[in-house]
């Protein structure tokens, strides 16, 4: 990978920490948190994923860990929302949906490139690539006292899952590796937004 | 170890896998999760212990993760559950208790056998039996937001405990390994049934 | 680090083992847990911190695994509260309070040293201190299934954070180590006891 495309993952990664943060701070503040806990909050949203991802494939200390920058974004993202908080709820919901959606898809691809790079198997990849997504935002609900947001609602984690598949498939396929990169996260990006527009939702076994 | 023992081992360690993961999927299935959420709480409670134990006795990346067949086990467990749940239900519930406490008895022994492999001090190795046999159940408990059950009902995890001190305490006094670890199954899996046959239960401080 | 010094250090980190266990077991038994569940609470509210820092750092297996003392600590205390926690409630709060802010001074100036010490950037080195001090009891609050305290209330992560940070900022000025950590602590130590005293309490976003 040359520089330049390491700059370029270095700028979305964050752009992804940072919308992460966000959200955590907004959770944080509902739920009545004081400045401690907004700050707590948002740095396991943002980094909580790639951690956990981190500890599961054996890369300790994790990449959140061992470089600073990644705590700055997420604290200084919380900081922000905890003193602007009045103004950050005047972004139009669609568009917080739509960077939402955008992170997902990176922390998705970006996971599912790490797993392979550290030699875990493809199926087991793209396990780690949803965890990466979605990981962050369980812990956030799990501090909070709710069951994963996840577990129960939407197409989520699922369009997480299908682009890292879909990124997994491409490699297999023999396209190259930047090229799946970009099928993975335009797939769950899609699959993300069309979900939340068209009311797509899972199913659910009819309890008896 | 020789190849008919590891497959015998393996054998037995998917047969757990697949047992826990029912159980995790009919919890899903109760707090009306949908799919994709069976198939987490499936994947939790089924490897989640093992996992766990992995992490804490630095075997890293866990075993669920490293070798895609444990997933495979777990999440087709969940998927059939999913589809089939209304026949699921009608399995008789001793059948499925004493199934449970065979799961039990298998991942303590093999999570305490594990730990000792890695150096872990024999006392240490007990407590990483017993989180191998019930840390799946806790985590499963906590993504569906109840108090783990092993914390507050029913000699569960100290059947664990003590089977896996058996099979230590046999280890010491000479016994062959294979022996131990049937020994430390075989206490582990009749105090289960004993403790639900005859409803014992640990004590309780009195509150004052 | 000579060998009195060692002694020290194991004698105080037993002391704050010994303390935090105490806590744990008093919450589980107004929680209404078992025997085993009293010890599992002490032992992840003693030790869960130190667990969470080393495998976070990549110090695997955690020294709460390798070595066994620290499991027997927090098992005895927890064993002893059990028993006697009519008498145990006697205690004085204040002297308790007193007591816990020295546990967390302690255990938050062991977290940075030893994060320090394994390589980690100083102000990810803080948040592990931090950690350290805290996320035992944050382990505690989920298994009882509480919003963990330490995001809602009090200034007692915060004099956590603040003490570990005194204390890299002594190194980085070129104190001794040693004089370094008592600063921190001491920083550490005055800033929950003055908290609690005073009622100090962190803002919080002023929900519209």
């Amino acid at each position: 990978m040359n520089s330049k495309s390491d700059r370029l993952l270095f700028v979305v990664d964050h752009a992804g920490t940072i919308l992460f943060a966000m959200e955590g701070a907004f959770a944080a503040i509902a739920g009545n948190l004081d400045f401690f806990g907004v700050m707590v909050v948002s740095f396991a949203t943002a980094l909580g994923g790639g951690v956990l991802r981190d500890v599961l494939i054996g890369a300790t200390p994790p990449q959140a860990i061992r470089d600073w920058r990644y705590a700055v974004s997420a604290f200084a993202t919380g900081g922000a929302v905890f003193i602007l908080h009045q103004f950050a709820h005047q972004i139009p919901s669609q568009l917080l949906m739509i960077l939402d959606a955008a992170g997902l898809a990176l922390f998705a691809v970006a996971g599912t490139q790490k797993a392979l790079g550290y030699g875990i198997p493809p199926f087991i990849a793209i396990l780690m690539g949803t965890i990466t997504g979605v990981g962050g935002g369980a812990i956030r609900d799990i501090l909070l006292m709710h069951i994963p947001i996840i577990l129960y609602t939407d197409i989520y984690a699922i369009a997480a899952l299908i682009g890292s598949a879909a990124m997994v498939l491409g490699r297999r396929l023999g396209l190259h590796p930047a090229l799946s990169a970009v099928l993975g996260g335009v797939v769950c990006f899609s699959l993300r937004v069309c979900a939340v527009w068209f009311h797509w939702n899972l199913p659910r076994a009819s309890v008896p």
